[in-house]
């Protein structure tokens, strides 16, 4: 395995590799990898002939505020992780090498972006896009994934995929919870046990709201009511948004009669949790994945 | 020479074209082919070995009320010329294939936009940026040519190619010049004979702003002022601007110790035309090129 923290160097890499006709899969992280990274690992090992990683606190997606500086970082354990999951290279560039001082261009979608998410972090997006344009344009994947925790940044980055014509396949891979159903985050580590334990609200309002879905229930508002009454009943946890949305638009929808997906971020201490859950009559998976 | 209007087909050709590690050369163009647009094809042709243009009239770049409706279109003329001089594809797509109606993508260059041409068009380079990008991704050009008479058009790519990390080499050409002196553009078309006379004013204060400068004048002011005195004998002409500013920043000067560009535009009856010089007394190559 190699470690490329040079841009030129990547891409020089990345041409070699594709002058062989080989087909280069990129998983673009911020490191501190847990299973949910590694089973995007798994999928590109499967899906490429060369399997490239980023590993790159990206700092134009932290707003003011946020946890850029503290964001959890271990660059050991992280190499041996990658290693053991078959990865090739990994492409470790620093902040200067990627955004230089005269640095001043940024991508920005623009509907898909404003809910959710969107609301109490306008400019993460625009960081979000930014760097995975970048990050193509140095790593030249044929394939690229990223995981359905981060549901709005893959709607964003299949959005920005298709308007700006990057011949770039895009892979989303489910969400990967923990045996007691909390999704997997590298923010998880800033939850002490007592916060870790409110945590458990999320996963488990969502199962209710799958339920209710399954029994017919199709009114918007009545399910994200459900949800926001298990949440509230944790003292530890203040809710920024429970929406149901168009999978493709992200606008809010009242009458679930086409796929939605009921997403939520909550706010636990330290912690900014984010979770979903695709509501799909025709699809039979709407049950939590483990 | 073949016209390719679908992306898709563009790219799959493009893909093979690089498989075969040959290089491919873009020079984009909105169509009503002349002699500049000429001289980009001819050092297209040296520089790789397949030669693409693309004629696109991009709406994005076109602000509320300008001549987006009435930009000449002579498509048969247009093609001929290109087969005269070695285009191997024409890429000619609908706007709709390029703008479908959920398109929400845009590319900005911050501060290399905001002066000059930006005051009066405020959403022009952002159009110009955006549609590029595309272009790139579409066409996958190793080397691109843009002219020199659209200045902070290509100032702006330049800066946005290096912050994307786009791996294109993007060329300057000079200016080409009718006889007379006026720079050569599609727009000189909507010139009456009285407006074309008054247009020369243009590269005649360049001139002599030029040959202020080699005389030794350094300070902006008197540059600018000569420039505007020259322009503004020509009732038919209404200034937007005339400035002086460093070639990488596009940021006003006040004193020329670096390299700098003399820049204007204006307004003759229907059409806006812009022009410039670089000044750099290094360089002897600072007279009105034919």
């Amino acid at each position: 395995m190699q470690i490329i923290t040079s841009i030129k160097e990547m891409q020089d890499f990345s041409n070699r590799v594709r002058r062989e006709a080989k087909t280069i899969v990129l998983v673009p992280t911020m490191g501190f990898l847990h299973l949910g990274h590694l089973s995007l690992m798994e999928e590109g090992r499967r899906r490429g002939d060369l399997l490239v990683i980023s590993i790159f606190v990206n700092p134009t997606q932290f707003g003011a505020g946020e946890d850029y500086e503290d964001y959890p970082r271990d660059t050991e354990r992280d190499q041996q992780l990658a290693e053991e999951k078959g990865v090739e290279v990994i492409f470790a560039p620093t902040a200067a090498e990627m955004y230089p001082s005269t640095y001043q261009t940024y991508v920005d979608v623009e509907k898909v972006t404003k809910n959710l998410c969107g609301i109490s972090r306008p400019t993460h997006f625009r960081g979000v896009t930014t760097v995975v344009v970048k990050l193509f344009n140095i790593v030249k994947p044929h394939v690229a994934i990223f995981g359905e925790k981060d549901f709005q940044q893959l709607v964003t980055i299949r959005q920005m995929v298709s308007d700006l014509n990057l011949d770039i396949e895009i892979v989303g891979m489910p969400i990967c919870r923990e045996e007691d159903g909390l999704a997997m985050s590298s923010r998880n580590k800033y939850l002490n046990p007592d916060e870790r334990g409110a945590a458990l609200s999320l996963s488990r309002s969502l199962k209710f709201a799958s339920e209710l879905f399954k029994k017919g229930e199709r009114k918007a508002e009545e399910i994200i009511r459900e949800v926001k009454r298990i949440i509230e009943a944790e003292k530890l946890v203040q809710i920024d948004y429970v929406k149901i949305c168009d999978t493709t638009t992200l606008r809010d929808i009242e009458h679930i009669d086409q796929e939605a997906v009921l997403a939520l971020a909550v706010n636990i201490g330290k912690a900014r949790l984010i979770d979903n859950i695709v509501l799909n009559q025709d699809n039979e998976d709407t049950d939590l994945p483990r």
